[in-house]
């Protein structure tokens, strides 16, 4: 695809998070091109289907023709969809900025331009942007703090100008941010809150992205408000939407998943901005333990359907894990902040995980329909969807192609279509690659020098990655390579050396020459994978992966009259590979086939477990 | 307590089920009287206690003001309460006329006067009662058929209606509910359901204690209107209210527990009278289908907390079951109708188990607070309650005076204050006892002839049940006595020989002597109970129970330090008895004493599991 022209000076392409100190420093979309695999296989789909997908099907439901609703003064209380369909065309929006920024489609760009202009002429005189309330009989502005939603549309917003940004320059959309950005500082300045936390990472990327700390401050004031109970008591508690204990004081992310989630991403981004160790040592704690306790192996959050919410430690149901969509991307935004600022590789294990067992199994194969809640383990197998209809639930085992209440599609979209932000950093002297595909890196260093490497890989089907050095700074220069937890038994080929490399980062640390190869091989041996014997819902099972894939058992694979539910494990046979999956034996002798739990459901209604009984 | 004089002329003293056919016939609560042990116990603190507590919380909140302030044309949108808070009135109007019928304490008939005077003042002269719709600036009468309850609300009206007949006689109360029930056929004879059913229950129960099968046929045209998607769609899906599926071709129970068991349970009454055997087969099947796969092991149902409802097939997680208290006493209401139908034991069994494992753990010891949620493990100890305090929340592991959503005390107080109804049946020839407490049991056979007996015993503590016979008919007459489906090795003592009997029923089938005394003894041993292996929630988890009581283990009775999540169990080592619970040995060679479940959380906040594991 031939690049348009870019009227941001940024050359690097933009990146979602830039803060303003950090261990590390995120590369821009440019800096990392994915030429090729399975992640441009995504992003390809995620452009050419995804983003009309999620357009046609917001006109088709009103939730566009409610901004020219406010616009020509016709709208009122009869307006669809619900308080938060604001925010999906701003997600959207979004999307098509980075992939713009990523490829500088002009058809990416056409969207931002065509849904600007429709956003543009709702915003009130003031500041204010909102379909749902404040105009023509609709219910007053910041009525419903804890279920309006009104600060959560604007973050995403805000969220979504940045993109536009960083990857384009000042525009429209831009202004139109800024302007509800001060209408939110000036009307939150004392007091007030939104039971959806997202307003605070957009004011804190916004304020970054346009040099203007008031946003990033007004995101601390919202942050340190949280948890005094200023909002009203619900059945579901206060936690459901953080606002039970100071953000300080916690020890665990609770509550709602997706807002627990954004409300820690918001977290780390003030805490680094205004230099607030305690605050990324909270935020740090709490991560750690969520992830040891309250995660499932795909880095799914979120243990309960009732709340979309996570459970108690060690509450992880595989038939009833909920797993939103949303809270994998949020996950990775929260991992990718914490990574930037502390440099710890734990925050990339977990971003791979997330990416290619949660992100990567939301969407169809075709890009037009998604999982909202990705369980572990479907009872019985879901019905044909209805690529007509809206789902009215999140769950069910077939991928919808929209939803009742539809924030996934459009978060997947901004996610797919700036993937690469989270395959590499950079900082004075050092390049380290996080997630291994085809790519083509090329930045500039701390001090002024370039360095381009280009990776050919198969991953994940194959451990093999290869690194070929073709621009090269004089002198010592450190290449960190992520060796996953998982990839015990790694080697890495380098200089003449051949070295068995332990988990966390591989480092070469030298003079590189143009030209130069050097080879990482990941084990991708299929492995078994014990659960923690504290998690009651998994005892006695054993889950089955393969490099940075969980894989799965599911119906379709089974011999004639098997019942998968019946299935149990040998322990005893290690598990073998087989194309891009395994092969385990069961304890009646059969060898049954898994696949990668991405790609479950993708042919036919069928059942599907992650946990395999072995007795 | 002196009996005061009762206007009805059933000297059985009433009963909540009469059919118009089937196996067996119910005794009224003058007939089977309670006089000491386990039952006495809660009968009286619910007689003492409960009554008054639930009076009190509806005076507090309005609840029962919401009647008078109708009466007066002072009622408007802002009544407080749910829609259903008329339900409570009803349901502890029903508690009190049966604690009447089955004492004569003049406490409870005043109870029953009071609340009547005052529901009869809202009564609009069509016959339709409702706080909620339809007066003063309300939304009108029948305008949110999905959730308005009204239909729901007038069920139970209906149903304390009946009490009031069958325990004293015709009243304003019965007046009330005919003009009530006379409304509903006229409004709904075409069309309409009520999302939540329970009018049905109380037409067919009325049509039989007034003899108008108006009322009954039109409690069959509900039940045959529903499951054609006549009600609006909703986010859970119209299986929450069973309107997903015709009844006769369901195969199992789903959605919303409570709706759906008070559904079964007319269902049953409409087959039973109506002469419909398919009907009647239908909810058999779904009873065999539902006990064996979505009931828990304390005789609860309900896996979900979000739509409260049944589970796939082995979808039964220890920590988030649901098993709400209403859901136990629905079970028990639909058990004890197919068990008149029958006549099969396996009903009385699920009774007994849920008696005691559900019914009987709601309550707090004082009667003045109760579990809404009966989890089978606590993970984090529950919070002490606030007695003052209306709990927001069904969930959290202490028992709490009141809730938000207040259905269950009212239920238990209407349950409890009939549970001799449940205790023993009649036919023509024959006397069967379902239930062993002490008890004094009098009725007249089918062809005239008295039959007394008393029974001693310290049931469950003890396994050993005398029955003393103090009126017999002459010749042959068939004494029945239900062998729990735990009871292997029990046996009976009578006509100078002992035997041992089998599960089921144990037929003594003879004259009986006034004066001789049969000896049944049911081992109480402790044992262990191995869960179906397809339930993945427990798997490699065992139970331990005592006769009928399931035990559980308490964090209050572990060594300092010890961590109940850690503990495993030895399964090699039998349990053995310890007063009227149990002591295992778990894998660290420590005993450990376990508790009756249904006393779990009495000693302060706890930690709590049923399900032990055992590696």
């Amino acid at each position: 695809m031939t690049a348009a022209p870019v009227t941001s000076d940024d050359t690097a392409g933009g990146t979602p998070v830039l803060p303003a100190r950090g261990a590390q420093r995120p590369l821009g979309l440019r800096e990392v091109e994915v030429t090729g695999g399975f992640w441009e296989g995504l992003q390809t789909v995620n452009a050419t289907a995804t983003l009309e997908h999620c357009e046609r099907w917001m006109e088709r439901l009103g939730w566009l023709a409610n901004f020219d609703r406010v616009a020509d003064g016709t709208t009122g209380p009869d307006r669809p969809g619900w308080s938060f369909s604001d925010s999906e065309v701003y997600k959207l929006i979004e999307a098509a900025a980075w992939e713009y920024g990523r490829t500088g489609d002009p058809a990416a760009d056409a969207l931002v331009r065509r849904l600007t202009a429709r956003i543009a002429r709702a915003q009130d005189a003031d500041g204010y942007l909102n379909t749902c309330y404040g105009h023509g009989g609709q219910q007053p502005r910041y009525s419903d703090l804890e279920s309006g939603h009104e600060l959560y549309n604007t973050g995403h917003l805000l969220q979504a100008a940045v993109a536009r940004l960083r990857t384009t320059g000042p525009d429209e959309l831009v202004d139109i941010a800024r302007r509800a950005a001060d209408h939110v500082c000036a009307t939150f300045d004392d007091s007030g809150l939104c039971g959806h936390p997202e307003i605070e990472v957009g004011l804190a990327e916004l304020g970054r992205a346009l040099g203007d700390l008031r946003f990033v401050e007004q995101a601390r004031r919202f942050l340190d408000r949280r948890g005094h109970g200023s909002l009203r008591e619900i059945p579901l508690g206060r936690a459901y939407f953080q606002d039970d204990q100071p953000i300080r004081e916690a020890t665990a992310f609770r509550g709602h998943a997706v807002r627990a989630l954004y409300l820690a991403a918001a977290a780390v981004d003030v805490a680094v901005d205004l230099g607030d160790d305690e605050l990324l040592g909270a935020i740090v704690r709490q991560w750690d333990r969520t992830v040891e306790r309250r995660t499932y192996i795909t880095g799914g959050m979120g243990s309960r359907h009732q709340d979309e919410g996570f459970g108690e430690d060690w509450e992880l149901p595989a038939d009833r894990a909920y797993c939103e969509t949303c809270a994998g991307v949020a996950s990775v935004m929260v991992a990718w902040r914490l990574y930037l600022a502390t440099g710890h590789v734990k925050y990339a294990d977990l971003i791979e995980r997330t990416f290619y067992n949660v992100v990567a199994t939301s969407p169809r194969s075709d890009g037009r329909a998604f999982f909202y809640a990705n369980p572990l383990h479907q009872r019985t197998a879901g019905g044909v969807s209805d690529d007509d209809a809206v789902s009215p639930r999140a769950e069910g085992g077939s991928r919808a192609a929209w939803f009742d209440v539809s924030c996934c599609p459009t978060n997947l979209a901004r996610t797919l279509a700036s993937w690469q932000a989270y395959a590499a950093s950079a900082a004075e002297r050092e390049l380290t690659l996080l997630q291994y595909a085809p790519t083509r890196i090329r930045t500039v260093l701390g001090d002024g020098s370039a360095i381009a490497i280009d990776v050919t890989t198969a991953y994940p089907a194959d451990g093999a990655v290869t690194l070929r050095v073709t621009d090269a700074p004089a002198g010592a220069v450190a290449l960190r390579l992520r060796i996953p937890s998982w990839a015990a038994g790694a080697v890495l080929v380098e200089g003449g050396r051949t070295r068995v490399v332990a988990a966390g980062f591989a480092v070469v640390d030298r003079s590189l020459v143009p030209g130069e190869e050097i080879q990482l091989l990941l084990p991708t041996t299929p492995r078994f994978t014990w659960p923690d014997r504290r998690i009651d819902a998994v005892r006695a099972c054993v889950a089955v992966e393969r490099g940075p894939l969980v894989l799965c058992a599911e119906s379709v694979d089974l011999p004639p009259g098997a019942v998968l539910d019946d299935l149990l494990v040998d322990p005893s046979v290690p598990p073998v590979a087989r194309s891009d999956a395994a092969m385990v034996r069961t304890v009646g002798g059969d060898e049954i086939e898994l696949v990668p739990y991405h790609r479950w459901a993708e042919r036919g209604a069928s059942t599907m477990r992650v946990w395999l009984p072995v007795h």
